[in-house]
Parts: structure tokens; sequence; C-alpha cells
């Protein structure tokens, strides 16, 4: 490998083998040396869930130059740790890419994406990371149109960083865009969260399901705002959640 | 079931039968009518990891006055769920309570943690929600000593409410301790997060290991220095994750 081109981790929740991953690859080819290490089928909704009740493996499954492909039988999160450990040890790489998902990742979803996932670890070991997203959830979407965005996004965070605690969440809308919005994440609930079926002996058991419903709609500064007025979304991330603004009420609290 | 009572629901990480959720429920007895929803076995590490690829179910195991306990075949975030989505419909509880965890959720381990998630998902409903964790590891540690802690601080939160975008991770230290501090997240890393194993073909496995190491050992207002210090650590999270500070820099970068 050439040591000159960046080094770029990418990963996902979908899977190694979802085109959402493999159009990634290939438009980030140009641009670096590309090592994936992805889940060996997908992990939709795993959140930074980790694997610590039985052992994690991983495998080279392509191998071409400047493009190594690794599966692995952990959670988008253990992929991350697990690149970093075994296959960089003491070298970081100097981006960390997931998606594109094929579902959006705006929102609330943020907390339960295992996509955003990829990203959050990937800036807790404080490397600049950047999570793409679709509102198109077809598994043969085509998200080639957003080329040039991928890929001038990423050679900006490569040439700027990113504030050490700070990722990018980066969603596509339903149809092709290139108006681009930076936004804050969109306050809302999900609804009718299950769906309750019966069996014969009257036992019951529930599907996750529901639909997202925001109490904002009309706030031009959300990205769920943005996605359903045709925007790509570009919400910046902290991966500090202190809520630093209620800091001072609560002391009052405590010690009263 | 007295209607006049608060109404609390609580769940955990480590299981409905886990010594600290059951000490939990002892001492918010007093209190209110007690709704327990947890996992019926260990989920630790889950973070906010949902089950979408089979249903979910749960059955009561305890019933006695103002308590109901049940257990659930899924995650953390999907007992909450279930909870207002089967048990209390259109009544929001009061007040969600996570832990008592075996096992500290200060720092970065906020993201990872399945005791927090319950309190990031009762946040997003807008419930006012507190998680309980403990540095002491061991299954049979005594929480008991924390109980008026406990109560006084639910008593605050029933009263005054939390802001809508704010839960509390409360901390306590590996020795009992009544000293109690508002702290910031710590700024830190997990370092050799893998333990490498072979097998006799040559093949390797891993399982999740390592240590915690804070970027900020000195920096009296993190939850990790408050612990190490003997404090118990209450930090206030936000479950609006954007990162505020840096919308206007990435403005200047995306229109430039």
């Amino acid at each position: 490998m050439k040591k000159d081109r960046p080094l770029i981790f990418i990963s996902n929740d979908d899977g190694y083998q979802a085109k959402g991953l493999n159009q990634l690859i290939e438009m980030l080819r140009p641009i670096g040396r590309l090592v994936v290490l992805a889940p060996d089928s997908a992990r939709s909704g795993y959140s930074m869930a980790m694997t610590s009740d039985r052992p994690v493996t991983y495998k080279l499954v392509r191998k071409e130059e400047d493009v190594e492909v690794y599966s692995c039988s952990g959670t988008p999160v253990d992929c991350v740790k697990l690149a970093f450990h075994a296959l960089f040890q003491d070298v970081k790489p100097d981006l960390v890419l997931s998606g594109i998902n094929h579902g959006d990742n705006a929102s609330s979803n943020v907390h339960y994406s295992g996509t955003m996932a990829v990203v959050i670890e990937g800036c807790l070991k404080a490397v600049p990371s950047i999570g793409f997203s679709s509102c198109n959830v077809d598994k043969n979407a085509d998200f080639s149109c957003y080329e040039s965005l991928v890929c001038n996004l990423c050679s900006i965070v490569l040439e700027k960083g990113l504030p050490k605690d700070v990722c990018l969440n980066v969603n596509f809308p339903l149809s092709p865009s290139s108006q681009v919005k930076v936004c804050k994440q969109d306050w809302g609930n999900w609804h009718q969260e299950w769906e309750r079926c019966s069996r014969r002996d009257g036992s019951q058991y529930f599907w996750l399901s529901g639909y997202y419903e925001s109490n904002e709609p009309e706030n031009e500064d959300s990205d769920r705002w943005a996605l359903e007025h045709g925007y790509v979304a570009i919400t910046p991330v902290t991966v500090d959640v202190t809520a630093y603004h209620f800091m001072d009420d609560l002391r009052n609290w405590i010690e009263k």
C-alpha cells in the first residue's frame, strides 16, 4: 500500500455485502487506501451494543489494490474496536466512515442506529468520523448520484479535521438532491411501537413496528424538516452528552 | 392500586433477578406504585439496541400490593417500549428508573450502557428518568446504604421534573459515600480492548476486554474524577446530541 494516501476505515450495520457499503467503497477508491470491516449480516437497530458474552471473529473476504474487505461476527461497534485493535494497532486511520445505510438515521434515530454507532465509536477514538444514510430503504437503491457530495465532504474533513467531540450524521432525502443543509436533531416520538399478535393458546408476542412523528414539524432547523423538503441533512453530533445547560440548576437542587 | 401515588417504571440491563434491581424496588416501595419490566437475563453492553428480527414476549413473575414485576425476552430499550405500549398505554408513568447496575456507567460508558439506555428511552418519551449504577461489580454488592440518597433524588425529580431533553446518570463510588457531586462526562479511552486467543488450526478469536483511562485525570468536574475521589457522581445527560457549537463552522465549510 502507498503510504502517502489517507487511510480510511469503513463499516456499517447492513453487513459487508450491502449495496450502500459497496457504493461507498467505489466512491472513496480515488481518495484513499480503504480498510473495510463490517458485520457478516444485517445488524440494524443494534445501536452501540458490544459483544461480551462470546468471542468475536473476522475474516478477509476481498483484497484488491488499496481495498481490503473483512467480515465480522460481531456488532457495528465490535467492528470498529476490532479493526483498531487487530488491523491498525498503533496506526490510526485518517477517517472513519459508515454506510451508506438503507434507511435514515436522522432525529432520535441516531440513538438506535448501528450506522451512527460506528461513527460515534470512531469519534470516541479521536478519529474524524462521518455516517451516511438515506431515506430510501430499498436494498437495491442507487446512491451513486451522491458521489461528488460524499467525496467533497470527506476531502474537507480529511483536510480540516473535526473537533474532538464532534462527528457528522449525513442523511440523504428520498429523491436525489444536491442542496445541503446543516441541521439540528429533530425532536419527535415513535408511536404504535409494537404489533401485537396472538397464538392459539392465547399467549401474545410483539413485533417492533411504529411510525415517527415530529413534535416540531415547522422547525426549519431540524434534520427531519430538511429531509422532508428535499435537502441533504448534515447534523453535527457530539459524543459528550453532558447536559451542561442543566448543571447549575441541578447543583442548586442537590445542595439545598 | 391507589391512584394518588406516583407511578414509577423500573428496568435495568442486569435482568429482573439482579440484586441491584430488587434493592431499588425495596427503596422505592414507600414512594409509589411500581411497575418493573426487565430483561429475563443479563443484557450488559446492549446500549440502545432494539429487537427487530424476532418477536418479543413478556410475562408477570411477581405481584404484590403496588408492585408488579415482569420479565421480558428483549433488550433494555425493548422493555421500556413494551411497558409503555402494553402496560401503560395512554397513561405515562411519573418517573422512569434504571438499575442499580452492578458496574459504573460514567464517562463514555454512557454510550454502551443498557442501564442508561432505559433512561435515555424514558427521556425520549418525555418522562423524567434516572439511572443508578455502582462501581462495585460484585453481583452480591449491598447498595442499601444509598436508600435515602435515591429516595431524596427521586422525590425532588417527581416534584420538579426535568428539562425535556435531560435525564440523570447517577454513579456510586466503590466505597459507601454520602458526598454528592454534579459532574460532566469524563473524556477518556478504552485500551487493549480485545483478548486474542488462538485455536489449534491457527484461527483466532477475540474476547472483549480492556481498561479505561481518562485523558483528563486532573479534571475535578468529571464523573470519573468524582468516583475516584469517593463522591457519588450525578451527570446530567442530554438526549439532543446536536453539536450546536460546531454548526456555524460547518455551515462555513459547506457553503464555501
